[in-house]
């Protein structure tokens, strides 16, 4: 049993009646979702909250407490660390700000003596916690109706930010991604970064970890780690506050050293993590990493029923490091046979405008078997009447078929993007624009060929 | 009255019962649509299509003909040109494929030939042809119901590939773009990128101008002409086949020398167009420069309720070659009365998580007057329950108050889209990546810096 993670005894240190307080949104969250345990109100003003007993200290619930989720102003969380300590809580969330990140640097101090004399797993402070969608733990103080709670998937999540962190996860979800574990640990006073990356790093649940942090706190620590766990799953992680600028900016925010960009990008190469630049791009590069595709080489074929989509992809191609694989022969001359004389038998391999998803069919077919083709962006653009509804189980297909990486790219409106997101729920990573779909194959294809051999 | 833009008569030459016929689509489009005048089939084979009478020729249709939209086979293009001269046909959409993309030269040079011995002002060959949303000229042969046809703008786009420009303008459309006019002209036989550059810049319902090139014909001519267009208005430009890869892709779809990526650059710098590298920036930079605002330098100032985003907006900021506005002495003694004490009072101005529309309010005042600042980023992570609804009207009011360029930034998931794309609709323009919001500004700003004095 994994106190954080999974509970079975939450007390809610601060819990309120008042629905517009943090510690009033929190406990609604554990009676609401789907956690099984037992939550405990714990607020000395009041005997009863959202019809639970309410007591007033941690010391006073009868039986164990596994875990306590701390939203008390900051003066107060010593005393109720104390509280824990004597009742011999295993983990807490402290959710309260107000400490390094604005010059309470003695307080936090304070904080973190109290986690370490009463040997308290702690995630925080300045945070937002803890969301596990299989277990119902959920810190977020942010309403269900404004932030939606993704699904349960294998996607970990350890993010410095808690309000970059959820924001993305809400993104993320909406796309309908799946999440094992979210984790925002704020100004690191328990657990830091190399903390989180190692448990991730052992968690089954977990196949692909994203990461976002400002600054890294135990450089030698967390290169050792990152490089471990690297080796045996995909770590994706944005540094934020690359900048000088905006590291002086992360310095407000969550009081640490945010470090050069450069220097970053070096431990990032040297560990084989993979490096994302934007928000969309941790979620880009995560929904073609769970696809566990692995690509033997750089050779990228393209097929297209729009010569100009196959153009621009053929250029992101080049540009992001990636090749133009050549079609084989027996290729080439097999699809001869099922294609048009106008259509283009080369790579990018345009189908031509009124492609019909027979074509698409052989092309794929053919490409999976071709030797000389690595992995493969398949486009899709809707609009033709020619394309039958068909077309989206074809290209499902041939990816699950397939043991090389397929991402589809299609472009348009509703009524593409009504396709787009059923081929994307059945498990082939989509995308809208040619440039993001190769992008994140170029870095798939980097971290498996860089890979150490296992 | 413009023949190509606004014809009183139309002849669809090539129409047919066949729903599944380019020559049905279009026919349909101009009964169904906004088209005022008379639309007349042609096809030797059939008395009435779609209950409108057939002629067997464009000579034989009474009265003048303004434009011929032609649907026929290659082979056919001449004799339909000839048809089209004797009944001195003013302009010309020819869709049909089949000409020098696919070898086809001396083909495509006797349609050229007669285009100019009859005086026909031509679109095409190898294209989708125009869609005008105000005047319902519409040859785009893709169903409505796959591809959806956007509202009347002042977006002016003029692309070479029909299905990138034509799923490009369907996406667009759906994030609420309006256009003016709308012109895919392939293998340029007739009109070319300079004619088309030239005719909507001197087009007054045109404010901006889109352009998706593979290749540019007459170099200097294109040059001369982006030139003098760019100084009177933004000419974002998206050019494909930047590499030796993209370029060879684009002589087997538009048989059209690509030239290289470096070149075109020095061009783009050269005449003051912007440069976009992917779809989604050529509309990115659509909306911002749609909105009409000059900003007077490089100081960006940017507010958030999120410290993470606006780490990473400062670090976007300064990677983009914008630089972080210095809030006056004013500005920050004013906010400082009007915000608590943990708000940060620099750059990023941090109003934090618990800010109400009401902390918004002042920070966007307060900065609309300060003189140090050029432009703004404003940042709602609309997920926080202080957040009233009121923000909306708060940002879009403060957006239009102002005349210093405004973006904003939300990220999330369905509730969080449902406020965006209010703003959005308002006339400001939103990102759910602060890295294109402020790549926008960025290419705003330099394209004001850089044009000459009227």
């Amino acid at each position: 049993m994994d106190p954080l993670f999974e509970p079975r005894t939450v007390a809610i240190v601060g819990a309120s009646r008042d629905r517009k307080k943090l510690g009033n949104v929190i406990l609604h969250n554990f009676m609401r979702g789907k956690f099984k345990g037992k939550v405990f109100p714990v607020n000395p003003n009041a005997t009863s909250i959202l019809g639970l007993k309410c007591y007033p200290s941690v010391e006073k619930i009868p039986g164990t407490v596994d875990q306590a989720v701390i939203v008390v102003p900051a003066a107060v969380v010593p005393a109720v660390l104390k509280d824990c300590g004597a009742k011999k809580v295993k983990a807490a969330v402290i959710i309260t700000s107000g400490f390094s990140e604005v010059g309470a640097v003695e307080l936090e101090n304070e904080v973190r003596r109290l986690i370490q004399k009463y040997d308290i797993k702690t995630i925080g402070t300045n945070c937002i916690g803890i969301f596990d969608p299989s277990t119902g733990v959920d810190t977020l103080f942010l309403p269900p109706a404004r932030l939606n709670r993704p699904g349960a998937g294998s996607i970990g999540f350890i993010t410095q930010s808690g309000a970059v962190g959820s924001a993305a996860m809400d993104l993320a979800g909406r796309q309908g991604l799946g999440f094992s574990k979210f984790v925002s640990y704020g100004n690191a006073t328990g657990l830091d970064e190399t903390d989180l990356l190692e448990m991730l790093g052992r968690d089954p649940e977990t196949k692909v970890i994203l990461l976002y942090v400002e600054g890294v706190r135990r450089g030698q620590e967390f290169m050792a780690t990152a490089r471990r766990v690297a080796a045996k799953k995909p770590v994706i992680v944005l540094k934020a506050g690359r900048t000088e600028a905006g590291a002086r900016a992360a310095a407000s925010h969550t009081g640490s050293l945010a470090g050069s960009g450069q220097v970053f990008d070096a431990v990032i190469r040297q560990t084989n993590m993979i490096p994302a630049h934007s928000i969309a791009e941790l979620f880009d590069y995560a929904r073609v990493f769970s696809t566990n595709k692995v690509p033997k080489g750089k050779r990228v074929l393209i097929i297209t029923n729009g010569g100009g989509a196959g153009v621009l992809t053929a250029d992101a191609v080049v540009q992001s490091g990636l090749e133009l694989a050549v079609p084989s022969e027996r290729t080439v001359a097999e699809l001869a046979k099922r294609v048009p004389s106008y259509a283009v038998l080369h790579n990018p391999l345009d189908l031509v405008g009124d492609a019909d998803a027979a074509r698409y069919e052989a092309a794929l077919r053919l490409a999976a078997q071709d030797p000389g083709v690595d992995s493969l962006v398949v486009i899709v653009l809707y609009q033709t009447a020619s394309l039958e509804p068909t077309i989206n189980d074809v290209v499902v297909r041939a990816a699950r078929a397939s043991k090389k990486p397929l991402v589809a790219v299609s472009i348009g409106g509703q009524y593409v993007e009504r396709q787009r997101l059923a081929v994307e729920k059945a498990g082939v990573p989509t995308f809208e624009e040619p440039e993001r779909a190769v992008r994140a194959l170029a870095r798939l294809t980097e971290y498996h060929l860089r890979r150490p051999a296992p």
